[in-house]
């Protein structure tokens, strides 16, 4: 099945915005087996969009589009997908319940007369639920070919294009290649350390591929299997993800989209321990990070951001000696803050960070990117130092990354 | 000029890499009052890149095309760009020794067979050279349009655009067209309502445009003008902007790339005030927001997330009576938190939000989505209960910049 993508907005072709959708929408095809030929971008601009659709339809069994189905004027998908597939557009009744519906359930919409917009659909179509917003998606067919119409919105386009679009295209793909990939996330080491380490694994001409995608600080080994049928797939994915997990060992934190934060949630559910945290340099970062995930307030009591000495000193009781001897970007003042939030917390473990985020404050000794990272523990305390690169951003990025790791690697430990 | 762009690259189609350089000539071009009007994207098939070069062809006078001139196996663009225009493919002796002398600067590539792949260029083009990298560039003109190609690396395609590619198209650019646009950032209202307020400013028959750009949750107004000379673009755009920052008064809270967070910056610097911040749904995102900013620490002395009961009482000493009487998540609790923190710290300002992120915690009375915010000053005290509505996520974000806007339209109020 030959299947196409078309983005419109005039935000893509000006380079406002990047447009993020083609990738995404490729990228769960793909998952499931189904190949995106080409994709197309054009502006909000009427005849721009009939033209796409009428060059995409000629070499196209299916085309999937995306934005400008919204409620201002600037918005015309919908009027241009009647004028190039020739039928009226109307009032949809089951569009204009739900745009109210919507509106209402959202309540930041104020109810006007530009609303009715979203309820304008060509005639002879089908609507695509959207559970998350007012725009209706629609589908119809013209020519031989599958035209799906949906808004813009990453949150929004991809429920439906899962719930609706991929369940209608699989029902009628007649000869079924299996595609399957499966992906491992990977800490700690670079991107050539990491290509080194799995060198063999790929296999292109059996069907097998392996790729490496960073995503600043980490990366993403994705494997991915082609063949007839899926017990030819399993057995050649299947020893595939073995062996990269066999190689990277620790270095692989997680499989498919479970992040850094889902494991380390994961692991102080297990272990039934808490956790308080003092931050420096990381401004809170690592709070956010920690209570991004649901439930977190069952291992997470309390989180302090120590930016000045005075709040070093008054809530985590860092002697004044110390910051005035050692400094509060040191291995010292690490362990006291690491040691001082488990203690006045309560909690099993302590965790605290301090060091230089720049772009200012670098010196010979600890220039910009030098961080201390403490865990205090029942059973001990441990602190390290490193040198982080980057900017102010990266630093801070990494920081959290490395105390997350950090986290993980001990709970690994504790049974 | 009718130009387009072609990006080709597996990666691309099957979602592994999102496709900026698209964006990133569009901006740039834009700036130089270049308009892209369509953007096609094919992968590293030879049929598919013909077709895609034949189509943009047909309505274009410019095509800049990127990917697809590595060395490995799998780029085939100069061989596809030699077969949609009729051309031989033959070794180009000065892109050869280009390949040579950049391999042996680069230190990268072994020099193998494979290398002079990189050096076979489509007769009668004429080469774009490339400072950063192996591989050359060229264009050509076929049926009255320039096909300009270039490598997918950013880094060497931006300098290949810049320095060969955008002089080239705009000396031949007759009729020049002059295009400069403006946007103003803005919080507060929803996309319809800003539309309404917006009303009648867009004048496209004149050159005048006006586009919404919803990025949750706020949202940019974009003015573009365009017209014959830099005086008629500026006798559109001026007063455009004016317009509609009156329309939108305290909505706006910057324009261009000025962030909310950079706006509160500036702000605490221009006031000398200090702050402090007590946390609890938001978990550390404001503090983390806060100090994303450089020299943060000049305003910002500390920020406690206390997301336990006990760390509340502990660390701002709200009374273990007004907790139970009142919760954690109330206007009484809210209001405690500020001037508990305030207090403690020492600071002018103390910011204090808590409410029910979910998806779990919410009641009849307080649903999940229910926050409050207070604000302690030197002059007062206020809360307000806001209810916010989506994922846990969506109502962090909004809880921390409803937080961030309080702070500047209290410091605006503020000389």
């Amino acid at each position: 099945m030959r299947i196409s993508t078309l983005s419109i907005g005039d935000e893509l072709v000006c380079g406002q915005l990047t447009d993020t959708n083609a990738g995404t929408i490729a990228a769960v095809l793909l998952a499931e087996g189904l190949r995106i030929q080409r994709h197309h971008a054009v502006g909000d601009v009427e005849p721009d969009i009939i033209g796409a659709l009428n060059d995409l339809g000629r070499g196209s069994d299916a085309i999937i589009v995306t934005g400008g189905l919204g409620p201002t004027a600037d918005d015309m998908t919908s009027r241009a997908a009647a004028r190039a597939t020739g039928r009226r557009l109307v009032i949809n009744e089951e569009a204009r319940n739900h745009v109210r519906l919507m509106s209402g359930r959202l309540k930041s919409l104020i109810l006007c007369p530009l609303s009715d917009k979203q309820a304008m659909i060509p005639t002879k179509s089908t609507l695509i639920p959207n559970p998350n917003g007012t725009a209706c998606g629609f589908y119809l067919m013209h020519n031989g070919c599958f035209m799906f119409f949906m808004p813009g919105v990453p949150s929004e386009m991809i429920v439906m294009l899962r719930e609706t679009v991929i369940p209608f295209i699989q029902e009628r793909v007649v000869h079924k290649r299996v595609i399957r990939s499966a992906s491992l996330n990977v800490f700690g080491p670079c991107e050539a350390e990491v290509d080194e380490l799995l060198l063999g694994i790929a296999c292109p001409e059996q069907g097998l591929a392996l790729g490496i995608c960073v995503t600043f600080p980490w990366m993403k080994v994705t494997l991915r299997a082609e063949a007839d049928n899926d017990d030819a797939v399993t057995g050649l994915l299947v020893p595939a993800i073995s062996a990269v997990r066999e190689r990277l060992k620790e270095y692989c934190f997680s499989s498919g989209d479970i992040s850094m934060d889902d494991v380390v949630a994961e692991l102080f559910r297990d272990r039934c321990l808490t956790l308080s945290l003092a931050e420096s340099c990381s401004g809170g970062l690592i709070a956010k990070r920690i209570t991004d995930i649901p439930g977190s307030s069952r291992y997470f009591s309390e989180g302090v951001v120590t930016y000045s000495n005075s709040a070093k000193k008054r809530l985590l009781g860092i002697p004044a000696e110390l910051l005035n001897s050692c400094g509060a970007v040191s291995s010292e003042c690490a362990a006291a803050m690491s040691k001082g939030v488990r203690a006045a917390s309560g909690s099993d473990l302590g965790l605290a960070v301090t060091g230089i985020a720049g772009p200012e404050g670098g010196s010979d000794d600890k220039p910009v990117g030098t961080v201390f990272i403490s865990l205090a523990a029942p059973d001990g305390c441990w602190t390290k130092r490193f040198q982080f690169s980057g900017n102010r951003n990266e630093i801070r990025v990494m920081t959290a990354w490395t105390a997350l790791d950090w986290l993980r690697r001990y709970l690994l430990r504790r049974e």
